[in-house]
């Protein structure tokens, strides 16, 4: 199943972190925007070129050591039909260079309709017989909050194509524990929410010791991460809330097996920012990317054994 | 806010139900999909293109006798950047005709993603310095696991662009209750939910009692319908699972006030494919969703007091 491409492209470039494409026009460099305005106004149409132009340059930078790309469709649909046609150009260009693309929708829905979802993101989708890649991506961000029936529709296709699904059980805001910290009997919902994980998991098992259903738990929170990893052996981590958001590399540490495996830590702000951070010229902004997300790996492995597959 | 002007909408066409455009292509006459196939060919932008027509024909017929429509994201997501397209152009054409849309996606996440789709689907998007309208709904289905700040974005929206939301609470589906039932002291996690919702409203009153925050409670749990109803007296509901999914107009009656208000009952493939139901000739196909809401309309009404503003 799918996080067997995940975990395979981690070990070759020994690098358990995911850039997060989020990107708002204000994080682009100026020099792309005005050229973008020239030729299409200030219009979303623009927005989304811009956009577009960013992600491939910062693609083309770190495809040789960073093992996926995670982007946020927030930020594409903000810029309308335009925006998403970018998700979709940007999907497809990081999986021509080998990227892993989990695209984070946090979509949930019942099961009828998680049909639409999973092809839209993960399969194909039929026109009049012909089987058509709507978005492609290798993975799905998924919220489990309908239960199975919009779960299993996933699953389907992560059978079919070896994809991949994260369902949301402990995520990176302080807001979380509203609901996902309130106890059901002595369990919290986010651990109620993880053994749900490992069920659906079971079905969909690769060769590494982890399912195609994975976990987002929260860098924000360490000890539930320690918690999670101990409670779900089979379900790897998306971990979401480094650096911007105020997660440690020590704290992401407890998220990871004896192999230096199980979880894959995301950075948004910080590598899309990096050229701002460093101050340098806006026209470096992608090889600021790049040192960024070197940074952040030798940050992130230095409190890991070596990264190796399972015996 | 924004609750009021679907009222309003409610009460001058005397029919609590929305119709639900959920459009797959085989819910599409042939005639449509042959003269989009013979332009385009079998592409993502014929399946959208085709769709788009089947929409507008159907609104034409019933925008002066329904209060709103409920485009679900997924079934435009499933045709790609193409089918996005056609989410965007139903929208704007539905508004054109005094409809109330309500964009079915479920979005949820941590607070500073949650402002990129409350700017996608409610709001405005920056561009340059100008403010664009993206997707343009009146409100969006959202889901509360992420608590507070993944709502709190959605909440200035309401009250700067007079827009609402709908939160999961019960969902219609069969395993809506592997999480939702559980109990948490002695609340299920829906009614925790059902709190949540009219503390959050209680920022965005609207002025018929209700507010900017409703819920989503399935027509198929007529008892949950009733408690939430008691429970939550300023939360208007949306009330998916009538027809197709087996909730009945009795039933669908627990979640109204005495004034025949509080809630908006959703029917989708029961309008979109009631030519199929009536095999009558395919070219009739809008006339047949004017005569199924019609049906519907009454169906639902028959149980009801008649519909007013309260005192």
């Amino acid at each position: 199943m799918s996080m067997d491409r995940l975990i395979e492209n981690i070990v070759k470039t020994q690098n358990p972190s995911v850039v997060g494409l989020d990107p708002k026009l204000e994080y682009v460099p100026e020099f792309i925007k005005e050229k973008k305005f020239k030729k299409y106004d200030r219009t979303l149409k623009a927005a989304a070129k811009a956009i577009l132009e960013f992600n491939k340059c910062i693609i083309d930078e770190i495809h040789d050591i960073c093992p996926a790309i995670k982007p946020q469709a927030a930020y594409y649909e903000m810029y309308g039909y335009e925006g998403v046609k970018t998700l979709y150009k940007t999907i497809q260009y990081a999986k021509e260079k080998g990227m892993f693309v989990m695209t984070d929708g946090k979509r949930n829905d019942i099961g009828a309709t998680m049909e639409a979802y999973a092809a839209a993101h993960l399969g194909l989708t039929d026109v009049g017989g012909e089987k058509i890649e709507a978005f492609g991506a290798d993975a799905l961000t998924v919220n489990g909050y309908l239960g199975s029936d919009g779960i299993n529709p996933l699953l389907e296709q992560c059978k079919l194509y070896d994809k991949g699904i994260f369902v949301l059980v402990k995520t990176s805001n302080k807001s979380s524990g509203e609901l996902q910290d309130l106890k059901i009997g002595d369990k919290t919902v986010y651990a109620t929410m993880g053994d749900m994980c490992e069920k659906w998991g079971s079905e969909v098992m690769g060769k590494y010791g982890y399912s195609g259903v994975g976990a987002v738990v929260g860098a924000t929170y360490p000890e539930q991460l320690a918690e999670m990893r101990a409670a779900l052996p089979h379900t790897f981590f998306l971990v979401p809330g480094y650096g911007a958001q105020g997660g440690g590399a020590e704290g992401v540490s407890k998220g990871f097996d004896k192999n230096g495996l199980g979880a894959i830590v995301n950075s948004s702000r910080g590598v899309m920012c990096a050229y701002k951070k460093e101050e340098c010229d806006e026209q470096d902004f992608a090889k600021a990317a790049r040192r960024e997300v070197i940074r952040m790996k030798e940050d992130i492995i230095s409190y890991l054994p070596r990264i190796a597959f399972p015996d």
